[in-house]
């Protein structure tokens, strides 16, 4: 899949936002297009060396989600759903040459695993959203695909996201640039969410609702688990802040919704909003 | 190595810290103890399924890195250095049952994978202290080794953290538990700094210095790069930035390093240290 560009590095040029009535993937960099080369180095990618017009210059949909099995999963499910011809021993890990992340591509549908938590998904996305950028992506949708645990819902539901809300249920991402901390909005796509809820109806036994959901930086203290090496408060603290978080509108807790959410929505990436099923709380 | 256990679960009992002479590593959880099983579901591991004691009783020294392949690299490395009997093809990733973590046994040393940032890395904590605990594991040092940005020295200088501290230069970390901030320490074991430092001292060109580690929750915005899908910063605000972190006595940046000091800090993890080899910057 891989080639090399031998002459000029086109992608880099800053003509991308131009054509009319597509939306491009966009960066928010002045500094990138006077770059001679943009290594994407936790995707062991980079404009020098991959042809990424060539490689994902079709791609529509990103599917995201923690773990690299379930990543290849998703994406040999699709390749069937979407009846491809390629044959499925050929759907390779794109970033194969790094431990850091998984990709695989199959059509239109790109799925990448991004780890656990903020940190690791935002370098993931800052890369994602370059890669994007340079291989002159229009109209993509991204999904965010994870188990998450449920709040005053059954298990198994699946939730998806109208807004994400941090700790204290507020529906912002506080990003430290240097030393100076910038308040980023959360909210994702109002048409993609009720898209994504008329599809379920479509399919029996699969209950899914719309509602908020809590970002964390942390599985154990920061999610009220009695079982982690320290825990502070008793369960009685845990359950008043969890009917508190039920009565702000959130449903479901996890680790990387609103970094998603705040970057996604600051490149263009509109068309987006986060399907998490949750298990038990 | 995994082997299950017949009959009672006696790493659950609350006899570990009775021991004379000898430093256990403890959880602060009351709830832990009354537990009938204790699952580390993303070590793939458990109180009733797997002999801890039996499995990790011996274990003295933690290393631990973000990349999985490294820590694999540095197992075997281990197992040369230690000239231990075992075949090279018996270190086996104890938590193959699962694609969040790896993790590598050779005689007294454990190297386990974090992925990368905060979040990722307190997840794994959390359950390898239970597990040193539950396994009584006693006078452990845990050494985590990474790549690092390096702030004002050669590029391949090894820091040796003798405080991590965060974003605004300031040794702590703040730990959300529910919707409570709460600060801890930072501080990491000043003998195990000054006892590596000797180490370094009899091995040949091996520039080591000890200092203070920058910890981010970002790789691109957090650490002044240029090159992310977001920047909003000038190259002179990014200089001034780091010009001030060297001021403050900052010699390298990472991204966990904060949260390792105060959950080892807070464990009984006490002799350990952050050993980094930065990087250009």
């Amino acid at each position: 899949m891989a080639s090399v560009i031998p002459v000029s590095n086109s992608s880099m040029r800053s003509d991308r936002n131009t054509y009319v009535g597509k939306r491009f993937v966009h960066v928010k960099n002045p500094y990138l297009d006077s770059m001679d080369e943009d290594i994407l180095y936790h995707l062991d990618l980079g404009t020098k060396t991959h042809n990424l017009p060539a490689m994902f210059g079709d791609v529509k949909f990103v599917c995201v989600g923690g773990s690299p099995n379930r990543m290849k999963a998703f994406a040999l499910f699709m390749h069937k759903e979407l009846g491809l011809e390629e044959a499925e021993e050929d759907i390779k890990d794109i970033c194969a040459g790094t431990d850091r992340y998984c990709m695989y591509k199959t059509g239109p549908v790109l799925a990448i695993s991004h780890g656990m938590g903020i940190p690791s998904i935002s370098i993931m996305l800052h890369e994602l959203i370059k890669l994007l950028h340079h291989a002159r992506c229009c109209d993509v949708t991204i999904i965010r695909i994870g188990t998450s645990g449920g709040i005053g819902i059954a298990p198994g539901t699946v939730v998806i996201t109208d807004i994400a809300v941090d700790s204290f249920f507020k529906p912002r991402f506080e990003q430290i640039i240097l030393d100076n901390i910038v308040t980023r909005s959360t909210e994702l796509d109002k048409e993609l969410s009720e898209e994504l809820f008329n599809c379920s109806k479509e399919i029996p036994n699969f209950p899914t609702l719309i509602g908020h959901t809590m970002c964390t930086y942390d599985f154990y203290e920061g999610q009220g688990r009695l079982d982690g090496a320290l825990c502070s408060f008793s369960r009685e603290k845990k359950l008043d802040y969890l009917k508190r978080a039920y009565k702000a509108g959130v449903r479901n807790i996890e680790m990387e919704s609103t970094v998603f959410a705040a970057m996604c929505g600051l490149c263009g990436l509109k068309a987006k909003s986060t399907l998490i099923k949750p298990q038990t709380f």
